[in-house]
């Protein structure tokens, strides 16, 4: 277990615990010798850290890498810093990521639980049929409990897809009650599916980037093709359901320029499409507040994925809003 | 009572009924002689007519009247034309409007004793006040009933906005049913408002237009107006409060391009635009597959709200869009 | 064998052969008699005609539908018009379709057999092996050779699509002998593949429109699950090569607003998307210039696909320009 | 009287004077102790400043506060930086705000006169009494004479505002003399009441920031209703007016992607919207001339309003461009 | 002579007069034998007209000529239209074009005297001598009094370049007056030849369309060669002066996407693009209120300059708008 | 000769060499004495540098001056960086500019005598002729083989501009093998001569940057008028000639928004436009490549010019994209 967190280091004392490296860089200092410049991360923050005189010592590990350290907290420039007197790879074996990344406050294998009972629930057919397929592979089952939604715009933690699928799914459903006329399975085929390919889009053991075929081909087409390989699997398929189902994981992002190669084109395509977005706008627009909790004045910074300051929720405790710390799924990060 | 509708003539018979006068206008034929060219009006359709010979007629009526006619059906390049043999004003007092304009087919009575329903279900407080302040008005309370949502794109019919605001309504207490850190009656506030101004943009007693004030003012400038003078009425209504409110309202087209003079700055601003949206595409979804649903083929005609064609719902009995056409709602014409 | 071609027909004569219907259309005429409104198409234009009194017929036929007429040639506001004294639907057997669409002057098979001895010609590898397992099924050996390139912007007729490629070919391998650090083969397999989809996008047997897979999900997607498909057949395709011929599929078409979800990320890729356009817009030029011929004065009307009008080549007899009506490829229609 | 102004400090002296804190931060030195990281302004400008040990010292003030320092004049990093000795909140009686922030070169008392006068001279009716309304109310008198005309691009001082619109009053004279068919009293009432809602948009008392109603509303929101709320005071204030100078005020930032809900759909509206724009411009280019007097070359920086670099005047001694620096009303900061 | 305008024709009465042929295109009638359907034009309008049996006729005539006809006056379609007795062309001799084109209601002699008296007035240096020299060319002088100021959009008549610009002229020393900064000269200087490449973009002789050359390369271009010809002929003329002028010229459309390649980089060249941006939308605004004056309702049909409807002038007797008809320089077409 | 180059400075030694100032700064230390900020820079790079207690050296340079230093390497923050003991002004003719400015790899004036060659084997005539004029020009013939193509996008080095237009009518020839129908001696002058004006848009003698004239004016037009004045001197040159030569030239940036005033209207102004594209994005893509060539993982950094990051060439030793390094004209820099 982690004896100690980057949020609760407190300057002029000592620590021994473990980190992720961030990044590792030599310098040499002035005086020639020669230095490590560190980042280290853990699931409350970051903090930099200095190896000096790094050439004498035995060094095994490398960016990525979880390494236990023995160091002296400092301050430099106003910000805590490292003063490393040991550092050493961790064993594989001996490591939780969970401690290491930002991870969200629900429980993936619940959530991924939920999502399965509401699959049982629908009607005997090629969705289920399908959805079953690709819920219980057991790639896709590990990895879809992992990842992140996004590389940075809204539910960039572990457990991030799940989250907001599952509030998708929850939200779908209720749009449905109020629309009769739209295909419900068909909506919740599209929500689980829509952003599949994430979880080859991006990388996430050990920090988020992009994969090289998630740069190249993208999470759209990605998806796609993922679900095709379990559809030609379920028996007789109808080829009308795939057209609808495939358009509407490509059509997902609403427009060319937001990289889907084609519009929505019927009434469940398009409501995928909206919920996907107030899903993950809301999700934006809370990680700011939480993000911007102690900065002073009624407005946060300038939220990227919105392009604007938020205002930010009433303070005195109204009802309703008072409700946003206890939000399910904010991350810890 | 109306004897005959438009969408039932048949060529080759003679008909006495009453239209709207859509447009008028005098010709002169090629032996020199003047003749009227029309076109009428009524909740099912519109067809053309010719009066002959016209300067010999005492003719007492102009464009958006009503008119009581005798004439011919007869067919004019494929399409069924009137041949007028008598054409009379009617008296103001025997017509009733809604025989001439396309209207809901939910009764706005109804719907209007839903939302109030609605509102006196909300906590006792300013927005309640202001809500009851609004739709007690007598004036506001008869247009409100009787506008449509919009000159063409969705909702073009009397009775078109109250429906379009019915049921965000029910769409909004289900989101906020979802997203428990939502101000429910914020939101529920901000639908009920955010179109207000419709009431006096459109005219829509005779036909659907813009009104002078509506082009140069819009309708959400206008509805701020109105909701503004209602709110003095309240005592003590918090600013911050109106604030936000009044920014729902500013910012429900959710960009600058669309005529917001704000970009939505919160959580229920963000909402309520993107359910407006997501209303009102369904919406013109449904007419335009209405529209079309004789048209041969897989897909719709363009859609100019949506700029694409749409894919038609499959014909099949499938449980779900089998619905559609049941669609509380759709406009009679 | 076709007796006589629209473009041939003469007024005041009268005319048996063949065509295909376009369109049909059943209308009343002034006296309440039925009759049919049609439009024909063979391989050199199209003409209006119109078969009175049609109830009285036996008819048994519809659009889409190659008929047998005896007509007379008439004209009505300017044009020629046929009117239509016997109809008749002939057999399939005794259609070639040849006649009836327009289609390349370049003889797609001798231009298929390019295509393969140019497959022929690359290094023995996995791209190879590919494109002999795409150009060998059988399947779409026929259609690749059908196909038109586009609805309507260019290479609008039977055969453009192969007529484009080969065109796309001879440049590419011009276009690497200039830049030797191009990887030749890969944008041969690009250049090949980049419109594959268009075969299954497109109906083309009967008049061309869009099928209706084709329009929810694109001859960009399709051509890459076509690809993949048989991509999986050869024994150790490297993903790598797969990662990057993909990404030449979806970035051809350059950039996100025209419906690529990626844009082009490495050399090749940029390659193969410009040399398409280029070749694409000279291909609308020559078919703008050859619409216009007749035109008095310096340009053409309006280009659609360009946007605006076109200087026409000079008329002198200069050597080069003057090769432009032995432009290989261009339409009959 | 304050003593010393920020541009005359010299390195290496002792200085004692009044500041206004911009901003005031604690931070750790190395050593572990706490110091006051400031930064002050005063008319001629902004410098940093350090007050060590800060933790020692009875401290009263905060950012925004005018203090009196006492303070060595140092260099770091090539800038001078203040090393503070004593720092004390002043009364506030003692301060005026006008040696703390830029302002106008001119005087806005006498431009408000200016304003005044003109008024008078217009045709007495509706519009005269509704900006007398306006201008005598003495809230308005006294913040249209501070308020700055925007937050940086251009008259971002004390006194911009009206500045601004004084220069504008002169320019649409001109410009009506110019076109008799302009409504010149419409044009001048638009003129003066285009930019009233910025006297609640921005703060100004303490250095310039947009007020919370101000971020959520608006300017031209904001304006339309504080000139509605008088213009209802003035005895039958025609409503075809009401609709022209509210459309005014509504479109004058020109288009709708530059916050205006409406653009302008007649002649005085244009006329507004585009001198705005041109003594907008002006100034921000005088600005920017003034800002770049001693950047070499023959170009200014990239000026953030107009996106470009600007070409400098000649510095040849010609006869009217050598005006610019005397220019009236130019900033002093 | 003309003895009779298009404005004036009577149906029923015979005509005796002559026209400008717009078109003329030869025509098969139901019956076999040809006629010719013709278009002509005077400056008070357009009508077409018929010349029945034309091949027994002996024709000299093409489009672009004046004729002389002796026709019947009748109605088609509700339309006026001429039934042809006689035609023959008109000898170029007998023709005053002004008669055929529409054209300003100002004198374009005086103007130009008025444009010269101004440069006459300018202090002496290169920027007077190099306006000398360019409106002294008799060729200049010719066109610069004939040309219109655009194909449609605005000051699309006889003499609607000079109107423009002296209007520019008399606009831009007003606007000198009130910013004393401005270079008078220089500005002075660019609103005289920003649009001097018209004179040769426009063919105006017989109807108004684009030269060959005009298409090619604008009137931008265009006009920068025609003044740098000149300008090399003034000796002396300082390089910088030229780098100012030749920008103006190049940026006075304002934005690259109008056809500028440069926007405004200095003071002057900023107002001469905004002036003639005011100028040109007022004309266009008054030309739409002038086609439009009979239509009923508030507002004007879309003006495609301005992209919107427009409010018409209110109709009491305003002072100030009333004088909208007394407008100098409206066309009379 | 240089004695030694930036990219082989080693910490820890002295090093005595000519170096260009790049920027030079005064500034002052904490003692309180002045020292000189300076960054220099040779064909292989830049580094810093200081003098200290400068005010008792005698100085005798300036930025852009080629000087000879002698001085210490050290490192600062991780760089290199020089402590100066000597530093004096070279004489201009010791100075080999080569030494100090990035440039092609490849020998300008071999490729300038490819030039000239391939205008030899033009057919006579005026285009011909009006290129040997041109190219003749003793200060064409200079400033042509030093150029740069861009300031920074692509080719931005001594000799980049005759690199990518030698390139361009390789590529040029190529192209016009394939399409025989353009004209090939029309497309090769324009190639030639479209970025003619950049030998006087760009100042590169000491560095690279943009003249005045160049930024106010632009190469397009400049190129325009440079062409056109040798032209004027060709005989009999045709004017339909220089209307294409010219369109050529002013369309090649494509589109209004990249600068051109008109875009492509036939189709060798549509290929000189294409190819332009293609071998600068190209270029651009193998400058990044080299750039990034250390940097791990699959992408490079964003590349700016293309506006995204790219995906590098495998490094297995794969045929054809080895070539990469061996590109002709990569820059040394």
């Amino acid at each position: 277990m982690k004896e100690a967190y980057i949020a609760d280091l407190k300057p002029g004392t000592s620590v021994t615990t473990t980190f992720l490296v961030r990044t590792k860089e030599r310098k040499t200092a002035r005086n020639g010798s020669a230095y490590l410049d560190l980042e280290f991360q853990d699931n409350t923050g970051t903090i930099k850290g200095k190896l000096w005189d790094c050439d004498s010592a035995q060094l095994n590990f490398e960016a990525d890498d979880v390494v236990r350290v023995t160091a002296g907290v400092e301050v430099y420039q106003g910000n805590p810093q490292l003063s490393l007197r040991k550092i050493a790879k961790c064993r594989e074996a001996d490591v939780d990521l969970a401690d290491f990344l930002p991870h969200s406050t629900q429980n993936p294998d619940e959530l991924f639980k939920g999502l399965l009972k509401r699959i049982q629930q629908m009607s005997q057919g090629p969705l289920q049929s399908l959805l079953l397929h690709i819920f219980d592979d057991p790639v896709v089952a590990r990895k879809y409990r992992q990842a992140p939604a996004a590389m940075s715009y809204h539910h960039a933690f572990i457990g991030g897809l799940i989250e907001h699928v599952s509030s998708l799914v929850g939200l779908g459903d209720r749009v449905c009650d109020h629309y009769p006329f739209l295909d419900r399975e068909l909506i919740l085929a599209g929500l689980l599916l829509h952003d599949l390919g994430k979880i080859e889009e991006l990388n996430f053991t050990r920090g988020f980037s992009y994969s090289t075929r998630g740069l190249l081909v993208g999470h759209i087409s990605m998806g796609v093709e993922m679900v095709r390989d379990k559809m030609r699997e379920v028996p007789d398929f109808p080829p009308e359901l795939w057209n609808r189902l495939q358009h509407i994981i490509l059509a997902h992002h609403g427009r060319l320029e937001f990289g889907s190669p084609k519009e929505p084109m019927f009434m469940e395509a398009l409501v995928v499409s909206y919920l996907d977005d107030i899903d993950s706008k809301l999700e934006a627009m809370l990680e700011q507040y939480a993000a911007d909790k102690d900065r002073p004045g009624d407005f946060t910074a300038r939220s990227r994925p919105l392009g604007r300051e938020l205002l930010k929720p009433p303070s005195e405790p109204a009802p309703a809003p008072a409700a946003a710390p206890a939000k399910p799924g904010t991350l810890k990060f």
